[in-house]
C-alpha cells in the first residue's frame, strides 16, 4: 500500500548536529538550516507526506559534494541530491532527516561536441535550459518528462515521457556520468564513447538508481539533430482498444513516430472543459513527426491508413508549427486540465508500463475499476512504450478516500504485473512503490540490495528509498 | 601488456576433483572430461593461449545450470559459460580450471511476440538460428558481430558490429534475462515492459559483465521489422580524414544508415588480392540503408552529396539484392581476406572506440604507427560509432614479433583513451584488456569490483576475466 509505506526512519541525532556544524563552518551562506528553506527542499509534487531534510547545502562544484559526502560518511548522516523536486515518488523526503544538496547553482553546460552529437552537464541545468543553450548547435536533447526536470534528476529517476517512442529513456541518452561515491572520491563511470564493451555497465548502473548509490556530479548526453520539419496529428478512436491496435500497427510498421500519446475519454472531456475546446470525448492518439517536408508527410499518410483502418475518426495533422501548437494544446494542458475538473481535490499521479500488446487490455480493465469504484481518474498514456499515467484525484484529508485510493492503485499495480509490466514505467519507486517493487522482482530485489550494501555500506545515500530501510 | 596478462589462476584442485564425481554422477553423458571435448571449450579465435577447463556440462536447462553452479559454488570451483567460442578475448579460457557450461543444446525460441516485437529465447540459439526462426514474422534481429555468435554470448559481451550505428548495440536490445546466480537461485532481471524505472537496471550490469556476475539462462530481446528494401552502396576517398568526415556529417544530418563501415587502404588491397576485385585501393565506406523504396533512394541520394562535398569518388549504390550482395562482398570477406594477406602468420583481432570526431585521428596516427613498426594490419571500423578494429598479422611463435605486437596495442590503447576514447568497443575485456581498463576507468573499476565481489562472494563465475584475480 503506498501511501503508508512512507514512515519515519531512525535519526542519527548525534551525527547530524555534528554534521550540521561542519557544514556550517565550510559552507556559511551557503548552508541553510530555517524552516523555510528545509519545507522547499522536501516539496514533492506527490501525495506523500513532506519528510523535511535538517539542512540544505547549495553546492557550487564536485568539490562540495565531495565535502557533504565526506562530512556526511564519516558521521552516517543521509545525503539526499535535490535537482528542482519534481520527481513523483517522495525521491527528495528525507526520512531519517540528513542533509539536502542542492544542485540550483550546478547549472552549467561544461562543454558541446556538435560532430559527437554529445554534451556535458552540470546535474543541476533544467531540460528546457539546456535546450536553450543548444539552440544554436542545431542539436537538441530529446527526453521530455513533462515537467522542467533537471538532467541529474531526470538521470536519477531514468525519466523517459512523450518522445521515449522515438528516442529512448535517458538510459538510452546517457553516455557517462561523473559520481561521488561512498567514500568521497568522484569516479568517471565511462569515457566518451558512443559505445564501449569495457567492464560493467556503471553508467547504466547510476541511471535510475534514485540517489542511493552515489551523488551525480556531471552528465554527458547524446544529443539529436533538430528536425527539420515537425508535423503534428490528431486521432479519435471509437475505443481504447480501437486506438492501441493503430499503435501496435504504427510500431509494427515502423514508422518513427516521435510522440503517440493516448488520452482516455475522461481526459479528453477535462480538456475540452479545460481549454473550451471541442474535440470528441473519445479515446484519442495525438501524434508528432519529425523529418523533412517529405518524411513528416509520407509517415502521416502512413499513419492516417492505419487509423482508418482501425476505425479511427479522419486524422487531422499538419506541419505547420502554429497549427501543431493549437493541434496539442489539449495535450499540453492535460494535467492542469485533469486537475481543473475538481481544484478542492488531492492529485496522485502514478504510473505503470506493460507490453504494447497488453496496453489495451490494461487501460480498459483500469478504468472499469475507476467506474466501479466511483473515482475521478483521467488516463494519459505513452502509448508507444505501453506506459500510462492515472491522475487520480481525492480527498487527501478524508481517510476513506485516501483507502480507497490506496487499493486502486494496489489493484493497477497487480494488473500491471500480471501482464509481464512493470510498477513503473518512468516515476521510479521511491518511497511510493516500494512492495510493488518486491512483487515484480522478487529475488532480484536481493541482488540490488547487495550492490546497494556494496557502494553504500553506511546506507547515507537516500535511505529508505527503492528498499525498505533496514533500520 | 596483453598477452603477458594470460596467467594461469590457482587451482582448487580438491573441490574441482569433488565436483569433477557430482557432475558425473547428475549428468553422465552430458558431461565430458576428455581432452578433446576440454580443448574445444578452451578454444579461442584470438592469440591468446588457450587454459582448459576439467570438464564440459552440456545443459539443457536452467534446472541444470542451477545443479552446476550450486555444486561450484559449494566447492569453490570454477563456472565458466561457453557459447559457441567466438569471443576475442579469452573469455571462455579456464585460468583457474573448473566447469564449462556448453548451451548449445539450449537453443530454443522461447516465445515470440510480434505485437511486442519481442522475443525470448535460450542463450545458446546463435543470431543465424534466431534470424531464420523469425522469418515467417516479418521481424529480425538486427545486432550482427560478424561471427554467427551465440546470444547468450553477445549479451555477455555487450556485442554490437555493422549495424549498431541504427540499432544499437546488446545494451540497447535486451530487454530482460534470467540469470543463475551465485546461491544457485534464477532471478529475472526485468519485466517485458518495453521500458521502466523499477529499480537498479540489473539487465544492463549483467550485459556486458562475461559471465563473471552469473550464468544467463534466457534472454528476452527486442525485434525490428524487416526493411521493405535495403540499399547498399560503396564509394572510395582520398583519405581516411576525407571518408571520416562523410561519416560525421552523415550522423550530424540524422541519415539514418543502417550500416557505414570504412576500410582502410591495406584492407582495401587484400580485399581486391582475396576476391579478385579492381575497387580503387583507398579508404573507402561500405554503406546499407534500410527503408522504403522512397526512404533507401533519398538517403542515398543525400549520402552522395555528403560524399561528393568531402572529396569522395562516385558513389555507388543500388537497391537490388544481387547487385548489393557484390558491392559488400569484399566488406563480408575483409577478416579472410586479411588472413590471406600472410597465410603463415597469426592474426590478433583487436578493437578501440572513439567520439566520431576523433576517429580519423586515430587512424591515421594508428596507421603511422604500423607503418612505422613494418607491421602488417588492415583496419575495419564501424565508423558511424567511432569504433575500428585492427588485425595484426604476426607470428606468435616469435618472441620479437609477439613483444613489437604487445607494444602496438599499447599505444593503440592508449591513444584511444587520451581521445576520451574506450580500449573496447565491442570484444570485451576479458583476459586481453584488463590493464587497459584499469587506465580506462581507474577508480570506477573498484565499483566494478565491490559490485563483483557482493554478487560473487566466492568468486566462482568465470574467474581472471575483467579484473585480475586476488588469488
Amino acid at each position: 500500500m503506498a501511501i503508508k509505506d512512507v514512515k519515519a526512519g531512525l535519526r542519527n541525532e548525534e551525527g547530524i548536529s555534528t554534521v550540521l556544524g561542519i557544514l556550517k563552518q565550510s559552507f556559511g551562506e551557503r548552508f541553510q538550516t530555517g524552516q523555510s528553506f528545509r519545507e522547499q527542499h522536501a516539496h514533492t509534487t506527490t501525495y506523500l507526506p513532506a519528510q523535511l531534510p535538517d539542512g540544505v547545502v547549495f553546492a557550487e562544484s564536485a568539490d562540495d559534494v565531495k565535502a557533504v559526502v565526506r562530512a556526511c560518511a564519516e558521521h552516517r548522516v543521509p545525503v539526499v541530491p535535490f535537482g528542482v523536486g519534481s520527481s513523483l515518488e517522495g525521491q527528495v523526503n528525507a526520512p531519517s532527516g540528513g542533509i539536502s544538496i542542492d544542485f540550483s547553482r550546478m547549472n552549467k553546460v561544461l562543454r558541446i561536441s556538435p560532430a559527437d552529437l554529445d554534451v556535458t552537464v552540470e546535474p543541476g541545468i533544467t531540460r528546457e535550459e539546456l535546450n536553450r543553450e543548444l539552440r544554436d548547435t542545431g542539436l537538441f536533447f530529446p527526453i521530455d518528462p513533462g515537467a522542467n526536470a533537471s538532467i541529474g534528476g531526470m538521470t536519477a529517476t531514468r525519466a523517459s515521457g512523450t518522445n521515449a517512442v522515438r528516442y529512448g529513456t535517458m538510459k538510452d541518452n546517457v553516455l557517462s556520468l561523473t559520481v561521488v561515491t561512498a567514500d568521497g572520491e568522484e569516479i568517471r563511470t565511462a569515457q566518451r564513447a558512443r559505445k564501449s564493451s569495457a567492464g560493467y555497465d556503471l553508467t547504466r548502473l547510476f541511471v535510475g538508481s534514485e540517489g542511493t548509490l552515489g551523488v551525480i556530479t556531471s552528465v554527458t548526453l547524446r544529443l539529436q539533430g533538430i528536425p527539420e520539419k515537425i508535423g503534428g496529428g490528431v486521432c479519435a478512436f471509437p475505443s481504447v482498444k480501437a486506438a492501441c491496435d493503430a499503435v501496435i500497427m504504427t510500431v509494427q510498421m515502423g514508422i518513427p513516430v516521435a510522440r503517440i500519446e493516448l488520452l482516455d475519454d475522461v481526459q479528453m472531456r477535462a480538456c475540452n472543459a479545460y481549454s473550451k475546446l471541442s474535440y470528441p470525448e473519445k479515446p484519442t492518439l495525438f501524434l508528432e513527426f519529425h523529418g523533412t517536408e517529405e518524411t513528416v508527410a509520407l509517415q502521416s499518410a502512413q499513419f492516417a491508413e492505419i487509423a482508418t483502418e482501425c476505425g479511427g475518426d479522419d486524422f487531422l495533422w499538419t506541419a505547420n508549427a502554429e497549427e501543431r501548437a493549437k493541434l496539442w494544446h489539449a495535450r499540453h494542458n492535460a494535467y492542469w486540465a485533469s486537475r481543473a475538473l475538481a481544484p478542492e481535490l488531492d492529485g496522485l499521479s502514478t504510473d505503470v508500463c506493460v507490453p504494447i500488446s497488453r496496453l489495451a487490455e490494461c487501460v480498459a480493465e483500469t478504468q472499469a475499476d475507476i467506474a466501479e469504484q466511483g473515482l475521478l481518474a483521467p488516463i494519459v498514456g505513452h502509448a508507444g512504450d505501453g506506459n500510462f499515467h492515472v491522475l487520480v484525484l481525492f480527498d487527501g484529508k478524508d481517510p476513506a478516500s485516501v483507502e480507497k485510493v490506496e487499493a486502486f492503485i494496489g489493484r493497477l499495480n497487480h494488473r500491471a504485473l500480471a501482464m509481464d509490466g512493470t510498477c513503473t514505467g518512468e516515476h521510479g519507486i521511491g518511497q511510493g512503490k516500494m512492495s510493488f517493487l518486491e512483487e515484480e522482482l522478487g529475488g532480484a530485489v536481493h541482488l540490488m540490495r547487495t550492490i546497494k550494501q556494496g557502494l553504500d555500506p553506511k546506507n547515507i545515500f537516500n535511505p529508505g528509498k527503492i528498499f525498505r530501510n533496514a533500520e
